[in-house]
């Protein structure tokens, strides 16, 4: 499916050498892709880089300028790794500084003794940035512009995704209808098929073949925004299905 | 840790609309990256792009000049929906055609009869390309240049990863220490602990909190390819720990 001007589209940033050594597995990019489907934005990109200045400010750079919004994982705690915030600052050419109102956050969580300058970092926000409550460990995330700035761990990721989506221009949702194919080899279906999606241009079709104990198991998935478009196209494939099922 | 000359460098390209709709999730970015610090490669970027041959060509173009290698997983089956390898070969703007090696690889599976138009699509390769066995569906990936070219069913893409795998050049073998700091808040550590980095500038360190259910539980990474600087500085890191233990 291509993006037409009327969509509205997406792309992920995640930042973290730990994600690129394997050591953590992301879990991220999966609950930011359901919850964008759901909302009708189209996630059209995603990016994973370490965390180095130089790379995170290019990536930032090309996914903001490419799509509507652009939503970045990491790099915001107190440590000397944690440099996502600068790197938004100097991407945006802003300045960057202790915010008052994210010291206050930070302030209901962590004793006044304890607000020591690592610390700080996590208040660090760009100029002009809205913030992004944390409802789990007070440090916020933010938003400027058409990008939006969360913390890496999920759980956290989460309370900031659930805080910010409200705020998100959503597009039409995308509905999507999922025909089981488990009987037909994926190579006797596919010509037929990609005659049907030439046929519907609106409609995105896709077939995913799953390894199962059985053998593969082969599921065709028909996308579209318009519930026309999409029905049209799914009692095509149905019948397609039929016939080979015979 | 920046790349230096004598690294060996990855960047992984996902291909597929089913990973950014979060129909599916992917699992290959983790085996892969697994795969690549157990070699002694760095993986430096990862992308994950839709089934659209202007994105995917970009990515190919982008990430192969910029590393040693670059792995491709996805779109590579018999349907319209699977168009890597055309992407491939027009990204080095060669040729692509039916292999009569992958042909005779299809037919340990495929009886000469069901071999199709579009199951003679996975025979598609560009030319000068070197195969890569796939032991489980038999359709093979490829190799040109330094691109890897991989399904995207995680069982077939590690079936080709351990066949291509011993065909890559690595690097020396990233070490790593894990030093656990749990009952220390990050916050306590992180202003010392960058001092350590930056003292320490062959060795990559990374803090990394994690959510339990008793409370955050943190853990220093300390990664670098020459033992004696990897253990000088988890050296320091275990003394501040055990100090701010007391």
């Amino acid at each position: 499916m291509s993006a037409t001007p009327d969509t509205v589209s997406a792309a992920i940033l995640v930042i973290g050498d730990e994600i690129l050594s394997g050591r953590t597995k992301d879990k991220n990019i999966g609950t930011i892709a359901d919850y964008l489907t759901a909302a009708g934005i189209d996630l059209r990109e995603v990016r994973i880089v370490p965390d180095e200045a130089a790379m995170i400010v290019e990536a930032i750079n090309a996914l903001r300028a490419r799509y509507t919004y652009l939503f970045t994982t990491g790099g915001i705690g107190p440590t000397h790794d944690d440099i996502t915030a600068d790197c938004v600052a100097e991407a945006f050419g802003i300045g960057i500084d202790v915010d008052e109102r994210a010291r206050a956050m930070l302030l209901e969580r962590i004793k006044p003794e304890d607000l020591n300058e690592a610390r700080l970092r996590m208040a660090r926000i760009p100029f002009g940035a809205d913030l992004i409550p944390n409802s789990i460990s007070k440090a916020p995330g933010f938003r400027i512009g058409n990008v939006i700035v969360m913390a890496g761990v999920p759980a956290i990721m989460q309370a900031m995704l659930d805080a910010v989506g409200p705020t998100l221009t959503g597009g039409a949702a995308m509905q999507s209808v999922t025909v089981e194919a488990h009987g037909i080899p994926e190579g006797t279906y596919a010509g037929e098929l990609g005659a049907i999606a030439k046929r519907h241009g609106a409609v995105s079709i896709g077939s995913y073949p799953m390894m199962t104990p059985e053998g593969f198991r082969n599921r065709i998935v028909a996308r579209a925004r318009d519930d026309g478009s999409l029905a049209a196209a799914v009692a095509e494939i149905e019948a397609l299905v039929a016939r080979l099922s015979d």
